[in-house]
């Protein structure tokens, strides 16, 4: 049973439509058909939001590890962590059955549920999602096991992210606002029929999972500097096919650099404005039925 | 004669198409059909673009009128304005005979030229960025004398501004890109044929420019809380017609807001992040034939 559910927006001060939504459901409340699940509505970086940047110090999204949440940090994030970790968790050993944090992107994902296991619980809810909300994605993150991850949604038993876009920070988009939306009620549409126990897998069909491979960098110059940009024909494809020999990046002196991997693979997170200092150009994803 | 030019980038830290051009530009040169020209290639923030941030303390792009270079204001903007001042100018009495400042904004506004006046070299210059750009907006500001803009392209004898949009802050798209060099470059041949004396304004054709009229806000409650965004029917429509009676705004509650003015309006900077702050959510212009 999912008797305690967390909804959270403003993990990124800038991400408008998570903030958006926690403060539409606060003032005029959960659709009624929500009334008998116990969801608490919170808004997680308050400070960062009333300075509409990411973060003040350090990104509050990867302070969840065990040992940042042992460490003596004195960052704003990394306390602003442990006093969340309080609230929602703690973690492994959470009062809190499910996280959902809600995010937006620069990258043109769509809907898109990210999801950090396999297990039955996130089967069932992969399939669930992509059965009501077909456009929506669902990116797989289980690259490491669900505790180790240092995002805020894995203070609960169960974590999950909502990432929408393309949306620029500090915007608010209504097509992006209502994709969120959508999102938080089929996931809370999923915890009623899961409580309810009328969800079984097999009644859900498969569904395509993108499974996260790994980042891709800008190309660089000795100094430092990028020396191409997104193609224009990988900008916008995210989740798209990206074949061998497909244009990836355009250099400022005019050259094409083309995918030179022997598999295809499926590109997010392309072009996200957040990973500009680490000069991420993109993320790879295999295509797995789940 | 043109016999000083001046362009600028990262007078916002954040807006990289200008920036990269700059770089490109430093790095392999202008096109060689400008080799006439006297072209200086400037980053103007370089703090704020180490930072990723529209600026540190203060919009640069404010600090300079009179009054505000004549302060004693110890913000670093506020300096940075009076050691740019000296470089460029002096304002009112300037080495530079013309300031092209490259800006991206988040708003749909594709490709647009800001001029400051209507006098003789501006009238030439606009048309002939339309007729060989005609994908270019011309965006005209003079709701007060040239010198009373606190603008950094006042420093120059004449100044203008390059804006090119949708392009999230922090983000470099090759489309948005690819318009700045080419408005860049359409801007240069202008000032070529100038220098030539083969300009005349009959020889080209009278072309539409819209005249900025006031910024709207967004609908705000008692606290101050925004209680309605941008109608999805006018979101990436900058610049189109807007007509009375036809939507603005989506309130949370799912009702819509529209156009109460007795005349069309061309809304542009329509959900522009770096006015989130101010709670502008577009504004207005007529259109009018220079």
């Amino acid at each position: 049973m999912l008797n305690s559910i967390a909804l959270v927006g403003g993990t990124h001060g800038n991400e408008t439509s998570g903030i958006q939504l926690v403060r539409n459901w606060r003032q005029h409340g959960l659709p009624q058909r929500f009334s008998d699940l116990n969801v608490s509505l919170n808004i997680a970086n308050k400070e960062a939001l009333a300075a509409n940047v990411r973060f003040l110090e350090q990104d509050l999204n990867r302070q969840f590890t065990f040992d940042a949440l042992a460490e003596n940090n004195i960052a704003k994030e990394a306390m602003l962590a442990k006093t969340l970790n309080e609230q929602l968790g703690p973690k492994g050993n959470s009062k809190t059955d499910l996280v959902i944090d809600v995010h937006n992107t620069t990258s043109a994902m769509g809907a898109t549920l990210i999801i950090l296991e396999t297990d039955e619980f996130h089967i069932q809810l992969a399939r669930y999602v992509k059965h009501h909300m077909p456009e929506a994605n669902i990116l797989l993150e289980d690259e490491k096991p669900y505790l180790e991850h240092g995002y805020l949604c894995t203070t609960g038993k169960k974590g999950v992210m909502i990432e929408v876009g393309a949306q620029p920070q500090g915007v608010l988009r209504e097509d992006v606002y209502l994709l969120t939306q959508t999102m938080a009620e089929v996931i809370l549409d999923f915890c009623m029929a899961y409580n309810e126990g009328s969800i079984t897998t097999d009644a859900l069909p498969p569904c395509d999972v993108f499974r996260l491979g790994e980042n891709v960098s800008f190309p660089l110059d000795e100094e430092g500097y990028r020396t191409a940009m997104i193609h224009h024909a990988l900008q916008d494809a995210d989740f798209k096919p990206l074949l061998p020999g497909q244009p990836v990046f355009r250099t400022f002196d005019g050259k094409d650099i083309v995918w030179e991997s022997s598999t295809e693979t499926y590109p997010h997170f392309i072009n996200e404005a957040a990973y500009f200092k680490l000069n991420v150009a993109f993320a790879t994803a295999d295509k797995i039925l789940l």
